[in-house]
């Protein structure tokens, strides 16, 4: 017997889909250290490319053109000689700055709550930067 | 020349890692539905299942324990006959909730923004439930 408070399927799914395309945007090797190197101000492909290690010149090319048609990040090229390309977040990609910041204090949380500090969780075992 | 407000590499990677470990804790394919499930009030085995089209009575199994592992998933054995198995959240696994939410509602503004509610983000390619 179901309890009054469940919802049906289509609308958990309904949950899980908009949801799923938020992890999207920060899934993958490297999305997540560069939207983080880019909100910390980093604005040159060279710098950030520094924040990002491991990172070749090819992936943060691609990576950065996926976020510009998510419309996250903007690129700006600059007359100057030679040409300046800088790319900074849209105040659209700083909304992402709540949702790392609730994964940020959860993630501390957990860490401290499952193993302390230094080690990972069960679920963590690839590597992480840092 | 840096701007003063940017941290250093290692303060930048200290953001990553539990922003990371928050994201392994709702990814892949199937940690999410479960969740999402079991927040719903879905106690049962052959009840979360139902919930999480497609998934193997394995794999359910591979990834409740992983749950509970992680202290988020509570399993409870009841001296019934026969035997009663109910799965519930934790409290702290409660605690994933804002974090779902934040990414919720970033996630149907992102869809939204982008290409209206029907089309996917261009990172978001692979199958979505529902």
């Amino acid at each position: 017997m179901k309890k009054l408070d469940k919802t049906n399927h289509s609308q958990c799914t309904g949950i899980i889909r908009p949801v799923q395309d938020a992890l999207d945007v920060l899934n993958g090797k490297w999305k997540l250290p560069i939207i983080v190197a880019l909100l910390h101000g980093y604005k040159r492909f060279s710098e950030i490319s520094r924040q990002v290690p491991g990172i070749t010149d090819r992936m943060l090319s691609k990576e950065l053109r996926d976020l510009e048609l998510n419309q996250l990040v903007k690129r700006t090229v600059y007359d100057t000689f030679p040409v300046t390309v800088e790319y900074t977040m849209t105040n659209y990609g700083e909304t992402l700055k709540d949702v790392i910041e609730a994964l940020h204090v959860w993630g501390e949380n957990h860490r401290h709550k499952i193993f302390g500090e230094d080690l990972l969780p069960v679920s963590a075992k690839k590597d992480h930067l840092g």
